[in-house]
């Protein structure tokens, strides 16, 4: 048996229900293939963040962590390629959750400027779209905490060559978030269909230790 | 007790599952308040669709008429305020289901330019909003099979002065739609979320037979 | 010689420059084609707009009307297909120039449903394309005060059984506007380039006193 | 005197004319603030094109290197925070100008994963914002061309210990390519409104060699 650390962050800022909770407790004590499902709720702070996934990777030594967030404004599920080592809070006018911000600071003093998932992020998102979960590979997880937090778990793993797979998944916000107000017009994705998408990428990191090489036809322009 | 006359249209050009067939079929032969839901399938034709409405609409005499169909590319339920008495097609590349084009021909020769949906659709937005289903009201059914048959609907109604609401909600794509190869990128909606938001919607549209007068804050600009 | 009446809006809400009005005084004064150009602004006010344009139709009895408003969000021109007889400013969070909100009344009491522009549509968006400036139709003017003008001036050209060519286009935010922070990430047109399109419009409007039958393709998704 | 070069990039893919190329020759030879302009045309191919730049560094001397390239869809210009050490151009199903792909390889092996744009992005955001461009910053140069040779830029930069500031720029479509019927719905700009917002971007880069800590407000949502 394969152990899964799948984290999921707490509500934070104009986001009352997080879906990376929902769906996190929606997979926590499953079992996904050969997997088994620890999940972990992680404040929305930085840097404690980084604290909280770490010691739990020292104590749970998982075969592979999948961490959640949320990406308010994107209509589909997206696997993060690459984590900075900067942050910028206030251009998204946000604070974490102890009233932080950061602006320009990097996560790691002197740390290598970024960090590439190491997860098989395009089989995975194979896998998403397979089973009817719309889903792409993103190049950039932000400058909030999601970004913070997969640099930081990355450069830990990195920095202790454990040989664990890891990286980010962002999932879009629940349609009662997108239904607020101040969210009309947002793309919304529900908890049941995004945790199904997030089962099948989990069950593709287990049997893709490796990328696939497949295209993934993206509808990107440039 | 209140009959609702529920319509759903087939499958169609790029959209071989639709949400409006999906949902009409979740909801038929349900109670919603105090309204029976009597679903119909429509064909998706031009005139045909009409013509089998209108029909049922004879033979059922339902209190209220909701008709579903799907939009592409938005990303949140819309109450469609209007039908107009123009059809164009070549626009979105797209012929209806028997290979028919229509471009710049009228509905209904010499019949008035637009019909207002009769529905209390202000009432319905918030309804859906209320229960945590994104929804905004839109002023543009497009120039396809749903603007054709709102607008041979309404014609219909207010031509045989009958005294019965009736109008038109769109849904976005279903996921699984959204996850094809050639829409990645599409915002979606689960079948299950769009069916709350209908559900809300008709409740609220028996409960109100004359429509709100609350805002209903966009997040349009103009 | 042809008379050719256009109109322009002055600035409203949060648009200090209006590129209405700013192509409309580029092309103040002009000759397009055997068309001489007889600017106009309009105060940005609920029916006094109308007043405005309908005198100067009395007074200057131009032989085409069109009719340059702002449509914030949209990236490329559009000229409207249809002004219905619904006003809703309070969706937009808006009020016109004298502080005036209108919510659901119409702008003429029993007035049509709907009027369609009876420019040559097709023709002026296949003409601005060719020129090299982005453009197509819109279904939709909006509930504001473009869509309450566009429909008074042609209730009045209608109700008169004037034989006058008419209708509205609306025009992208002004790049200056588009980069004050409250609009970051908004799209944008150089009045250059609108005006470009709009002497093209108008020039293929003299041209194409019926509209031309080609096909419009719109990348619209339905 | 500084010497500035400004490098754009040719035609590639759908893209006939770009919109690079374009602003670099109409500032070409010219003078901003204390900086002399060189222009120069960079071939639309993988490592040719880090050649051709990094030839053109070691002749020219340049005190200031600002590269440009065209990003579709971007309703905005986008001053690049970060080019990633990964390729893959079948994404967005093209080939660079020779017909190669790449799908996954890195432009250097085993060189750093990312390198951050040393330009003082943040303040040159501002002076475009400040002269009426809209701009703002990206954390994204997509996985094609440009990325490859801003990554290879700053490689060179790096591994050559120069400690001349470099980065990326990437500018909107030209509205006559979004005027072309498969783009139709794509946002522009025009070239004159572009060069205007490069000019104060290169007077900004002269002017602050470190960057300005100034907030950039980004309307983005996470």
């Amino acid at each position: 048996m394969a152990k899964v650390l799948l984290t999921g962050f707490e509500p934070f800022g104009n986001t009352p229900i997080n879906p990376a909770e929902s769906v996190m407790r929606m997979l926590d004590g499953t079992r996904i293939a050969n997997g088994d499902i620890h999940g972990l709720l992680i404040p929305n702070n930085f840097f404690e963040s980084i604290e909280v996934v770490t010691d739990a990777i020292e104590k749970t030594e998982p075969q592979l962590v999948v961490m959640l967030g949320e990406y308010s404004g994107r209509a589909i599920i997206t696997a993060e390629r690459i984590a900075q080592n900067y942050n910028d809070s206030t251009r998204y006018n946000l604070k974490d959750n102890r009233g932080v911000e950061m602006q320009g600071e990097p996560t790691i003093q002197n740390g290598p400027v970024a960090y590439h998932s190491t997860l098989p992020i395009r089989a995975m998102v194979m896998a998403m779209r397979n089973i009817g979960v719309p889903a792409d590979i993103s190049d950039t997880a932000g400058t909030f905490c999601c970004n913070h937090m997969m640099y930081g778990a990355l450069h830990y793993i990195a920095t202790n060559q454990l040989n664990i797979p890891a990286g980010w998944i962002h999932l879009p916000q629940l349609p009662q978030i997108a239904a607020l107000p101040e969210n009309i017009g947002n793309p919304s994705m529900s908890k049941e269909t995004a945790a199904l998408g997030i089962q099948a990428a989990i069950e593709a990191a287990l049997a893709n230790p490796r990328d696939t090489d497949d295209p993934i036809p993206s509808h990107l322009q440039i």
